[in-house]
């Protein structure tokens, strides 16, 4: 696919990059391409950008410098993280890119306080295993998590698999030190579960995509670690049912459904023909399935509460068929047919992909109206909706009819995404439920957000930013 | 006690005061002082404002025009919930004051999406009824809730006795209403778990005290209701022990831990010997006390998980004795023992209060070294610290020594103040955990705050009200 039009930042000066240089020292930037253009391409090739400079700072005080550079000469920065991001915002044009790759420090691991510090440059794995090694939980959980970091994931505020009990990443997030964008630091680490005085500001950086500073490092929650663990996949002959049945989990268990993805019938085929070494999981087939996760601390917990709660979900005929697994190898093979849509899909031919949420009374009813709407768009396609229905959120992607040209189908891109979102604003959803906006969709945004949001938000902007140095073109 | 000095709003113009009358209606303002003057009075008589008119607007659109009438002529308005608030920030010295006590819709309940849709106006105990009669929970529980409003609660990020779980106000927000400084309505009620368009700007107006706009309503998170439920209480040598316990029934029940709260021997001692009716919920006397409960989905699971506790706790020599109630009758008499605190203080004498929080590791600490601090400040003073200890949040309170003088020992209070604050700040905690800033303690937390952060406050203070008009004398 070919870069979408963008739009561009002015050549920078030669002094201020040289000044840049000094203050960061050799090790601090880099021009090789080896190191540079990974940076500049997003990861499935949708975008490829330029820099004028690859700044590596190894610490807070260093990208404190670096960004009041920028601020006294209203230079342009992209700041960066993984790289894994899905809507073009970490990808700069013209802007100087900050990378804090560097930034891998573990400031503090404090299990009695159910925090750790840790450095935005750190993985979100390192952060999982960091969190382990002290006998603790940390939750946020995606696909990209290798690669994804602690900066990259809050700037986002990323959703993933866990969400359904312990949030997003912002509920996950106790403190934050940001690099504003006139170069102050602002110190707000504390890890304090309370704490009233004056406006809590670390939540306009999550999920500010990079625009309102540069997140240096940041305290994040800790959890339990679960005694017991229960993974089930169950069959409905309606969306609605599997809806029925998760607000009938959440009472029951009271809160301990980790996971509720929904998968429908033509998905999981795709799957099965496109994935080697899946399976059914049950002997009939059924129009649609949920994976089910319910975690305890107690030892005997979590199968005791999925018995109980599938017993009950079979007498009231809510579910058609149900396995739970028998061991952690079953357990992840039912996990692999969830996770491996995108895969199937991608196999399957070229897609139109749409992260959306509505309010999860009136999701099947969406989920219905948006298959006819986009089928009476475009005879043929085929809907593939999937994902973490739990929070209302389902992956809502459109997949090439058969035969169909796949330039001829991704130039109607943009309007069978109007098809979609239009009905997404319809029910009172949201047009990106965890990927954010970027460079990819804020100007799409614009066309359904309240306007007195859009202008307030521009406001705080301008507050923090005046000079809109901080990734210029992204959100508004 | 006289109240302090404070900064007074100029007089508002008679056009203005008319304006606002023709604009709101013969019932939605009014001048008779048996109306007025209780919403003029903090209720412990700490502060008494003045006001030149009191506006009870009856919907959104009404409020709107009158911000938007202030807005336009510069004039200052103080917003007012149930005025329960603990720090003067609801009490009007020449602003105008509006209240919202005529609105108290119920725009929606939607247990499916479990949220509730519900005007500023209401109780929080009308927001807890209202959850209950559609089988949920609304988990935010204080003193004051019959009485204190939706918007106050908010405005005040209030904290209560739940928070161990379920965090507090601002965790159990999903969307706002809010009339903004210049009269525009931000529409931002979405029921959404997962929203990624831009700054979620709510958190602005959540805690903000006023300062902001004026929130007219709010979806409110819904929870399960638990299955069963176990409350005890258990004896310790150290408060340190307490905390260990704390730690391990966190990390044992899988996070069920709904309540931790910390009372020392000398604070019960008051209690057993003011409040009627109260008895020793041991056989012996210890040091140090917990009230624990528990709570789970399984109908069997809370008692379960609070036995196999104990009987480690006990095993490994954590705890002295402990006992669990044998029903509801005497689960509430144990939760009397905590909650008469408050009142057996004040039938002691005077009492200096401070609301504080410091990260739970460093809370023993704290305590043993808050404790000299005050003796060697003011010798014989007497120290009672309990409270939401599983927050790192307690109540470190100060009784006069036997035989001061009330007066004599008043006029200490701020100095007594400085030194059991500067030594949270010392512990990276704050000096207002849950009760805010107000007009009493805003000038206090400048001491303390990073100035970096108190600059952005006021850059987002005025970029959302350029006039300064929103409750002007409160926060930064």
């Amino acid at each position: 696919m070919s870069t979408p039009a963008v739009s561009e930042t002015p050549p920078v000066s030669p002094e201020v990059i040289a000044r840049i240089k000094a203050v960061v020292g050799d090790a601090g930037w880099s021009e090789d391409p080896m190191r540079v253009d990974p940076k500049l391409t997003e990861w499935r090739g949708k975008w490829k950008g330029h820099t004028p400079l690859l700044v590596l700072p190894k610490s807070t005080h260093e990208v404190s410098a670096v960004v009041k550079i920028c601020f006294d000469n209203g230079v342009a920065i992209t700041p960066q993280g993984g790289n894994t991001g899905l809507v073009g915002g970490q990808i700069p044009f013209g802007e100087i890119l900050i990378s804090l790759e560097r930034m891998k420090a573990i400031r503090d691991v404090a299990p009695t306080d159910d925090t750790m510090v840790l450095e935005a440059g750190l993985t979100l794995l390192d952060a999982q295993q960091i969190a382990e090694k002290a006998d603790r939980y940390f939750p946020l959980s995606l696909a990209a998590e290798g690669t994804a970091t602690v900066g990259g994931v809050i700037s986002t505020n990323a959703g993933g698999t866990a969400v359904l009990r312990y949030g997003v990443t912002r509920d996950l997030v106790s403190g934050l030190e940001v690099v504003l964008p006139n170069g102050d630091v602002f110190h707000g680490l504390k890890r304090l579960r309370k704490d009233n005085t004056g406006y809590d500001i670390k939540h306009m950086f999550i999920g500010a995509e990079g625009t309102l500073g540069i997140i240096t490092a940041a305290s994040l929650k800790l959890f339990p670690i679960m005694n017991s663990r229960a993974t089930a996949i169950v069959a409905f002959d309606s969306a609605q049912k599997a809806i029925d049945l998760l607000v009938r989990a959440k009472q029951e268990t009271g809160g301990q459904v980790e996971a509720f993805e929904l998968m429908g019938r033509y998905g999981l085929s795709l799957v099965l023909k496109h994935i080697p070494d899946t399976r059914e999981p049950l002997e009939g087939e059924y129009p649609w399935y949920a994976l089910i996760e319910v975690a305890s601390g107690d030892p005997q917990g979590a199968s005791a509460a999925m018995e109980r709660l599938l017993e009950a979900a079979f007498e009231e005929e809510l579910v058609l068929d149900a396995v739970i697994a028998q061991n952690e190898t079953q357990a992840a093979e039912f996990w692999r047919l969830r996770e491996d849509h995108s895969a199937a899909e991608k196999a399957e031919g070229a897609a139109w992909k749409h992260d959306i949420s509505v309010p999860l009374s009136r999701m099947a009813e969406y989920m219905e109206e948006g298959k006819a709407a986009i089928e009476a768009f475009l005879p043929g396609a085929r809907l593939v909706a999937f994902g973490h229905v739990g929070d209302g959120n389902v992956h809502f992607n459109v997949i090439v009819p058969e035969g169909m040209d796949a330039a001829k189908f991704n130039a109607l891109r943009d309007e069978g995404a109007k098809v979609v979102h239009d009905l997404v604003n319809a029910y009172e959803g949201s047009i990106s439920a965890e990927h954010g906006l970027g460079r990819m969709k804020t100007n799409e945004a614009l066309v359904y957000k309240d306007p007195v949001a859009v202008a307030a938000m521009q406001a705080l902007r301008s507050a923090l930013d005046p000079k809109r140095i901080m990734n210029p073109h992204v959100l508004f």
